[in-house]
């Protein structure tokens, strides 16, 4: 068993006495989440329209920071509808990390728009702030619509630098924010830097409603067009069914968002929860030979919602030997995304040099993750 | 008061006693939503993937005798994907009924493609078979790549006519039955009679998930492309994450589908309890002037899933009084969507003549149509 593995091992078992699987990252329900939910059901308001809707959104508002939330379906919905409001179609490119989930690229080919992608930079694991200025510079062909900006596994890219980028060559700023909810850059809440931002609410995020996403924009304007888009784009009106442009239903169900609301309430416990598990980790791993546990910049206050292992060189080999040794002591690790550009449909789309998320697809390990209250997570008895 | 006001009051204050708002159609639960909802928040299984999707999607296969069902994120996420999967995309032309909710074009729309509008029958509402045969014989375009028949109200169109029509032309029929579940044509369930159909369970819709739908097929190889497409094309593997197309974010979250499991073991419930309301308003208008309930055809057994009203004549402005009255008096009613061709996104498609579309949209009035068991529904006690 390699030495990583072991320490996994010694840590959920030993150290924590954790019996059964190790999840990459579950839910946990230990709020009002069934009172909400039940409300629902014993309402009747289940669907599109509901209290908690709004509630979510209000609450999402005002933990972000942003003037306004969206609730959409899902994070893919959320960031396609980002792009479009942002004013990208038919034809258009829009810079993308390689570096992400693959939701990220979707949502730009579902606007009939293409990617380029740019490299990452390797404290932030976010789109490189210098990559990016020299790539806009150099570059020669269609106009660019949009960056998108993704908060890799929570921690936030350089938002200021990649904002004055932006702003100077004239490209529309997107954040996928879809793993950062909880977490801030400079004191200031990720989703707050660029015109629009993206979350998500899946099943494997630090929240979730089940799928769901949302929309935050501190523009009030893009926010009406941002709910009137999402929900069919109907006219206001007592009976009549009229609508005054191609629409989409991607509004979020009432009863996920009553989900959402008991979930946003344990919101700062699980971050505290999430930062003390990677504690854990700093000490298990310190002193380790050839590897060591990703941290967030000094600007930043990352949710760590995946955390992360990184081998001091690229070893494809070697991650997937420990993340199948883990797997059979019933340990769920995970390799990054396979990079888009490794990808058939984005393989051949322009991109620039991208040699760090080369290397970091070959050199990262995510490690169970959930916002558990486990036994002995804070403090020093994590071990290593 | 109208006359027709006066008679629905009489139904549903009088002979039915019911106290409070009459909705146009509220869901009901009275069955194991609660249990099924709570059963996932118990064991943590919310999202994506969950026990209670595959029981979602066996039992719609079962109810509807379609060989495969894939759950989806709502209807229209349905039914944009049945058209790509029918190989509609950017510059084809798909056929549509003018009278449906905006859902189905905007579907169109999603693909890239455009819609070309073609009218109802009085005795269906559903796409006219001889003004389809005339409109695919004269047409000399682009090709056109599909036609979508959707079942108004949960009535069925005249799937035979059609399908044969669809196939002497070489054009994919695909069945819009957002409306129609429980609904069949000659004994059998509507969404079989074309290559993929979409289902819809919003909370409007005779059973709901809160928000939902569904892919049908008897085509194993449609349903693993539907199911592959949906849940964001990845390739099956322990741990990598490999995407070997463009997908999207449409699966269900298990959330949703334990909703709809509990709402799916009433169906047959809700058709019997929507089928006897049909037979309490045909008793309320019979014999009145100027006005008959709509019924379905000899071939059909509806769902009723909303029940409808249609003047003898066209005559917006009694349609806005009685609907306006009956608001007053707290009982729910509504016109038919506004037809496609008459908002601004579609009025420059391609169209057929249109002149049956055109007469409905003013003569019809939508009836409050819930699957609750109103007292004295059965029989003939609905008075009239």
């Amino acid at each position: 068993m390699h030495e990583i593995t072991r320490r996994l091992v010694e840590f959920w078992r030993l150290t924590r006495g954790v019996e059964g699987t190790v999840p990459l990252h579950a839910p946990l329900f230990q709020g009002n989440e069934s009172a909400y939910v039940q409300d629902c059901i014993a309402t009747g308001w289940v669907s599109s329209v509901g209290a908690y809707v709004d509630r979510f959104e209000a609450m999402l508002a005002g933990i972000t920071g942003a003037g306004f939330a969206v609730a959409t379906v899902n994070g893919t919905a959320a960031l396609e509808m980002c792009l479009r409001l942002a004013g990208v179609g038919p034809g258009d490119e829009v810079v993308v990390p390689s570096l992400t989930f693959v939701a990220t690229a979707n949502a730009v080919g579902h606007c009939g728009a293409s990617c380029r992608f740019v490299d990452v930079a390797e404290d932030t694991l976010g789109l490189d702030p210098a990559r990016l200025d020299d790539h806009l510079a150099r570059h020669g062909g269609r106009p660019i619509k949009a960056v998108v900006v993704m908060h890799t596994f929570g921690h936030p890219a350089d938002l200021d630098a990649l904002a004055e980028i932006c702003a100077r060559h004239g490209v529309t700023l997107i954040e996928d924010a879809a793993e950062s909810l909880g977490s801030l850059y400079k004191g200031r809440h990720t989703g707050n830097h660029g015109l629009l931002a993206a979350l998500s609410f899946n099943g494997n995020k630090i929240v979730t409603t089940g799928g769901g996403g949302a929309i935050l924009t501190s523009d009030a304007e893009l926010a009406r067009r941002a709910k009137h888009l999402t929900t069919t784009a109907k006219v206001p009106h007592p009976y009549r069914f009229d609508h005054d442009e191609v629409g989409w239903n991607y509004r979020l169900p009432n009863l996920n968002a009553a989900l959402g609301c008991a979930q946003l309430e344990a919101l700062d416990e699980y971050v505290g929860r999430k930062r003390r598990l990677t504690e854990g980790y700093a000490d298990l791993f310190a002193g380790l030979d050839g590897a060591r546990l990703f941290r967030e910049t000094p600007e930043s206050r990352s949710n760590y919602w995946l955390n992360a292992l990184l081998l001091d060189r690229p070893d494809a080999a070697l991650v997937g030997r420990v993340i199948e040794q883990a797997a059979a002591a019933a340990i769920q690790c995970r390799p990054v995304w396979t990079p888009m550009h490794r990808l058939p449909m984005y393989r051949d789309c322009p991109r620039d040099d991208l040699p760090v998320t080369e290397a970091i697809a070959d050199r990262l390990i995510n490690l169970p993750s959930s916002p558990v209250e486990w036994q002995g997570t804070a403090g020093r008895e994590g071990g290593g």
